[in-house]
């Protein structure tokens, strides 16, 4: 027999960019593939991505890649994977529309998703895989745990859940299935860390919709909603409270009106046909009449709530007495300064703002937290754990609850990026480390920015650059003429003439007492700017030296 | 009689750079000098400082400036206003310390600092201005409030504090004196709405003890306790439980040792000669028997702190089983990150790290929460209410909590920086708004950052940037040989070879085509690189084109 690999090739160390490879001989199955965000330390990056190449190496053994629920963080670098690879894909119905959506914005065309019904007691055959699936709450709807029947016996995998017995769409996580698949013993599992140093239980999505409610029946003005725009529970219960309070509703930017058309279509929303009016219209209508479902819960720049806190929406201008309701916690690293941006501007124009430091719980999270891992724990009775999803502070503390239900420290695999586990007789032990790194996108270009333009990027936006510009008279062996400072993001060149100018006499009096050739002029303009500058600015601009011999 | 003005030159909407002015007919007195911290859009900023131009213009006017308490956001930028105009400086003793060194620090010479005490009954004298000071506790000792008699009335200003009846100090919140000094009848009271959005009472500093001897009594290895260096009050109770368990002290960082020394110097900081111990010596020390008091709770890059979890620093080497205790929450914008990915870094080298996520609850805030501020409003009642050292959002939580109380609206000033106030009669209203900016401090230069410095660095550091070097030959008008392109921050040079020879061949094509003369050719370097770019790798580099007639 065998032995059974799984490997973390990404997503145990960011909170985001999933992607899970299970192996047996001759068969490999892909569980999630999504973005990662990028450190506020990748300037210019736009996504970060999992490093493919061992996917790629092996991908004859490809059997399939099964998205487990519709977050970015989960399927959001399909789109990449896919131009490199094919494969079949395996989702539930809501999950599968979201990645057509998804690789159609990215031109992959031809793939069909095959859909996986949570309802249904049959397993998905990949290879010698038997893939079963069961229902868990989470902020997005038809999001599923896995049972994964191998050789070396049941692997449970369950990324983003919670335990929600009264979720808005009346399917909480099936307890009753998961427990049944984890009947006859559980090898791993492989399981959401990401709640783990939150105490107590998560609270259920539907406790929000009074308080929603409240907030909108004491609104004058019209009422702008945002939340993230997969979160259709949350869309549900907004437009429960505006229709309770005789308003209509207009979803406003591409993402929160394309996933809204996806979730009404195949009947995770629903609403009357009256409800819902045109954007535009809705800007023409009673002020009290409205309330819109609007994108930019993170305080993106660009996101429609960016642009309307910001007075420059094309059509949708905020007034005094209107109200602004974020059900969403700023999360990803550096929305907080963000979302208080868009907070402060709306406050000047007198908005009415209910956001995250109000404490008015208009947000629960996704994500179990302490005893909602224990009772996972409890159902599943796993002989080894892996924490994933989360970071290195969420595995330790997820290491931590495992370690105090008796369970033995080395029963927990903390797994950084490319670490793998073998599973073999019944027992686990570390595998190989995968070298892995993460790949970057910037504009249309996939792992073309490194670490010297990052490094680069880094320095110019501190202190930018200097270019000095040199005509060097070969013949003669002398300057011709004064080198000329050309800088950006430096200093504000009108205002400077007078240390530029110091700059330049520095450079040609180094060069005339020093001697030159072209190479030597080079390393002699670098150096003596480069002091210059520090002494008499204490600034560290990059400086770029263009000879030109003459 | 004349009008009274208030000024909020600064101070109002970043929580932090505070700076108001009372001016009366020919007095003028200014609170507190404090830098601000940039934006992370400011790039490459170290730090933002008010703008003095106001005070500049009115210099013969200025009686004095008094400092509240030792924080750099209320006395930071004190050297870069000395360096402009000449007043005598007002503070308490501890205070009065870290500015005298605080100008050492940037050789600002000469200038002594007038102590007042806050526990006489003397009031200073600053033209028609008497002002007369109260205790506050605070994150800092020797914090205290102003009750300044002006010839239109009492005026109280009250920055940072809170009210903790069992401070580590034992020297609370003088409400006597406050309440004395307030009883003939306040006319308007500017003070600290940070806690404004915080329900409830803050806790005393004094609960943390306990929970900081129960963390270094559980502590196996060596102990790294962090705080922010002006914490004298935390400082002492971790020194406490350092003794209590047998350990020795030792400081660690710069801020750290400076402010220490001032503390202990003065009886701020109290403790046993046999206690404190090298740094040097401590490391090796048994691991066990030593605490390090070390900077870095911010996880600045470059602190103490930071340089020990990348396993940088000079002579500490931090190892499994040692602890890091972080008495601090990551406030400052952007600090979270850094914090992270120090606990990140520690918990791989399996060192125990107590911070914020974990809720073990080992920081206090230093500023007033609602309850706080409802009883100070009680206390003074006052007749006019000004929020300071917030943002927007505070400013608005703040003026609802005053309203809950009954005043009207039209008794809260929620005042923009430049915002003033004329007091006359016993009434108060809005005045001119001054016109003031952010003034950034980048390295030694002040001021000579701005708008287009600050975008230019921003592209930089999104996209980096492309010279376009061309040899133009004006006599035969055509360019010289090939335009040469050399980046820096946008692609990796020798990756991206094809891509940059299409873009010289792009602008060799459009010139040819174009018909040029040296002002148009730029023109056409630029636009045909950025579309060529743009088209092809997505990306938006700054161009800068260098046209040289041979």
């Amino acid at each position: 027999m065998a032995e059974l690999k799984f490997i973390a090739l990404s997503g145990t160390t960011g909170a985001t960019e999933n992607l899970y490879v299970y192996e047996y001989g001759n068969d490999m199955v892909v569980v999630d593939c999504g973005v990662g965000f990028p450190d506020p330390e990748m300037l210019g990056v736009d996504l970060v991505i999992p490093d493919f190449d061992y996917i790629l190496k092996n991908k004859n053994k490809l059997r399939g890649i099964v998205i487990t629920h519709g977050h970015e963080d989960h399927l959001g670098a399909l789109p990449f994977l896919l131009k490199e690879v094919q494969a079949p894909i395996f989702a539930t119905r809501l999950t599968a529309a979201f990645i057509e959506d998804k690789l159609a914005d990215y031109g992959v065309k031809g793939v069909r998703v095959n859909v996986m019904d949570p309802d249904r007691a049959i397993a998905t055959k990949l290879g010698v895989f038997n893939i079963n699936i069961f229902r868990v709450s989470h902020s997005v709807p038809d999001a599923v745990g896995l049972a994964i029947e191998t050789p070396q016996g049941v692997l449970m995998h369950v990324p983003d859940y919670k335990f929600d017995w009264s979720s808005v769409d009346r399917k909480p996580f099936d307890v009753a299935k998961a427990v049944s698949l984890a009947s006859k013993g559980v090898l791993g599992l492989a399981s959401d860390a990401l709640g783990s140093t939150n105490p107590g239980h998560t609270e259920s999505e539907s406790v929000l919709e009074e308080r929603i409610e409240q907030v909108v029946s004491k609104a004058t003005g019209r009422v702008y909603f945002t939340t993230i725009s997969s979160n259709i529970s949350r869309m549900q219960q907004a437009i429960r409270a505006a229709e309770k309070n005789g308003r209509k509703v207009a979803f406003i930017g591409r993402s929160m009106e394309a996933k809204a058309e996806i979730a009404r279509r195949l009947g995770y929303l629903n609403y009357g046909s009256n409800i819902e009016m045109n954007a535009h219209a809705a800007a023409r209508a009673p002020r009290n009449k409205i309330l819109y479902i609007i994108s930019g819960c993170y305080g993106q720049a660009g996101s429609a709530l960016h642009r309307v806190a910001e007075e420059s929406h094309s059509f949708l201008k905020i007034e005094a007495g209107d109200s602004v309701v974020f059900s969403a916690d700023p999360a990803p690293p550096g929305s907080k300064v963000k979302v208080d941006y868009i907070v402060d501007r709306l406050l000047e124009l007198n908005v009415d703002v209910h956001y995250y430091d109000l404490q008015e719980d208009l947000h629960v999270s996704g994500h179990g937290s302490q005893e909602d891992i224990r009772f996972l724990f409890g159902l599943i009775k796993p002989k080894y754990f892996i924490p994933i999803g989360g970071t290195v502070r969420h595995m330790r503390a997820y290491s931590l609850l495992a370690q105090g239900l008796g369970n033995p420290a080395n029963s927990i695999f903390e797994l950084m990026p490319g670490d793998s586990i073998i599973y073999e007789n019944g027992n686990a032990k570390r595998g190989k480390r995968i070298p892995v790194r993460d790949v970057l996108v910037d504009g249309l270009g996939v792992g073309d920015v490194g670490n010297i333009v990052l490094r680069d990027r880094k320095i110019l936006s501190q202190e930018g650059f200097v270019v000095a510009l040199i005509q060097f008279d070969k013949a003669a062996n002398k300057i011709a003429g004064n080198p000329e400072l050309i800088t950006r993001g430096f200093v504000f060149e009108k205002d400077s003439k007078a240390v530029l100018q110091k700059g330049v006499d520095r450079v040609m009096e180094q060069a005339n007492r020093q001697g030159i050739n072209t190479h030597r002029l080079k390393e002699i303009v670098v150096d003596t700017l480069e002091h210059f500058f520090f002494d008499e600015i204490g600034r560290r601009p990059m400086i770029l030296p263009v000879v030109i011999e003459v």
